[in-house]
């Protein structure tokens, strides 16, 4: 982790030092993410994920789905929800999942190289989908005929398993893209997507030093590619700048982010940089859902990452440039899912 | 409420007393149900009531919408869901909302006679939305100007109210309507819908009692119509005949149904006859959700309220009957629900 750190901080060096036109450091957003040799897209496969996605029963008690907390009728997040459900002791906000095809590494420690792992994960986590082993989902999914004839036609093993399972739903996750926000059609030459305000805000985004982590495809750092692979963390300190009136008031030092997988005391305090796509449909905001308000959350950034002066009105035109990266969210139909006939599975 | 339960007492036994062909107190599901005249369908009511019935703003923590517990993509219920929740304290199964408006009364105990009414309690009750009062739950939505603008479009008052809020849920509730089962088709004349062994269970459900209680419309007794308006409370005793071993095993004797409504003696475990359509998909069953499966709530309803002598093959062909309940769910296309642009109003 130490290397791609290493290799992070020269990319972010060449940014500043370069002072390039930013938007060549962005892009816009492709049609469709990378898609993993060990998993390719198919319908079928998709289609199964998005029930999957919907579906309660993979969590022990039946309460929640994956879109419980990464919900599709709005900015695939939870506004809150996973921290504020009783009982769960979810102590992290649930980040987007629309456009996270895109993103280079999963969770906000960066411990996921991968959407399948990122799914494993969460439903064998005792605060999230909590199913203590993979043969108990598996063996509730079996018990759904339904289930049995659609993972039989999807996968060439034809078998329920927790592999075939997250293999799917990151199939359903990569396949939720939100293209065609006003930023985008700026970056692709329309140059009056924005307005002035916005452009200003945009230019004040570079200034300040906010493109120094938020560039790429995901305004979130490097995507995978040509030097990077799948996996690879980029995570910035958070906070940089010490000793702000913030640390206590929105609770920044308690979580100790990615050193709390692998307790390298330099990764204290590390954090995966969240994208900025949709980011006005995705508040509260952090890691800890601490700051309501995203006009807030740049005086937080620009206060404990760069200490550089700003005015209100320039938060204001940050803010107006941070509302064009919302896209055209596609139409989801509520998919059926197959019932077990006469039986609950949930105890 | 006295006067009803001998209203419908007296139905019961010209039923019992003529024993007619069942069918003739059954009917194809109806186009739609009967509209009340104080809140007429729209085609923007019923869209406004889809968004509203999937926002976990609706709920004080924002970590549950209706349909969390109502669940369209599956029976419309909750598989467990409500009373599976950690610090909910929900003690009754969420019941189907598919279907609901052709109910002439709601709740477990029958305390509301109107959807409306019913989403009104629904939205302050404590364990469930937890809005502690009408404003608070108005001033949330009046912070969101998606719905302010939607509301204004919508109701002639153009006030984002209480009132107009259980208007929408309700109207959008009337929508769901799942037709064409194959007892439907059967009941419209279609012989061949049936097979033997579902024709077999038909007579048996006739037989056996189960008509007495489930006949109508959904199969849950009088739809409001000639003679029984609207809120009209059926309701049946349950567990009728004392003493089984039922009564310790699915703890039927600790909640008292719609006594705990009207402090009535004659109330005590007196219960809304709930429907009967799509009951294959809505396990598990009873107000507490103590039976998993099918077969078993016909052995247990069979005992407690008739104890006539039943096999296990009867048992099974009265199963095979109620699967031809279920009707063709239509697709719901998930709504995108306004944002409050860059803020988070949930706590």
């Amino acid at each position: 982790m130490r290397t791609t750190a290493v290799y992070i901080s020269t990319i972010i060096c060449l940014l500043t030092s370069w002072n390039l036109a930013a938007f060549e450091y962005w892009q816009v957003l492709p049609k469709q993410p990378i898609i993993p040799a060990s998993n390719p897209q198919t319908k079928e496969k998709i289609e199964l994920g998005k029930k999957l996605f919907f579906d309660t029963r993979l969590s022990i008690r039946g309460d929640v789905s994956c879109n419980s907390c990464h919900n599709l009728a709005m900015g695939g997040d939870d506004d809150g929800a996973a921290m504020n459900m009783l009982g769960r002791n979810v102590t992290r906000s649930a980040p987007s999942v629309w456009n996270v095809g895109y993103m280079s590494t999963y969770f906000w420690d960066s411990r996921a190289a991968s959407l399948e792992q990122q799914a494993e994960e969460h439903l064998l986590d005792p605060r999230i989908m909590a199913m203590q082993n993979a043969m108990l989902l598996e063996s509730r999914l079996k018990n759904i005929k339904g289930y049995v004839t659609i993972f039989e036609n999807t996968f060439k093993d034809k078998q329920i398993s927790l592999d075939n399972i997250s293999k799917a739903l990151a199939s359903f996750q990569r396949s939720l893209v939100v293209p065609n926000s006003r930023a985008d059609q700026y970056i692709a030459g329309n140059k009056a997507a924005l307005n002035d305000k916005e452009k200003r805000g945009y230019q004040l985004f570079q200034d300040q030093g906010c493109l120094g982590c938020h560039f790429g495809t995901n305004f979130a750092g490097p995507a995978p590619g040509p030097g990077l692979k799948m996996g690879d963390a980029f995570y910035e300190l958070y906070p940089t700048i010490r000793g702000s009136q913030y640390e206590e008031k929105y609770d920044m030092l308690s979580d100790l982010g990615s050193f709390h997988v692998n307790l390298d005391p330099e990764h204290k305090l590390m954090w995966r940089v969240p994208s900025l796509r949709n980011i006005a449909d995705t508040a509260p905001y952090f890691h800890n859902n601490a700051v309501n308000d995203l006009h807030e959350a740049v005086r937080v950034m620009n206060r404990v990452q760069f200490n550089y002066p700003i005015t209100e009105e320039k938060v204001d035109d940050i803010v107006a440039f941070l509302k064009t990266l919302t896209g055209v969210y596609p139409k989801i139909e509520l998919p059926r899912l197959p019932e077990s006939d006469g039986v609950s599975l949930v105890q």
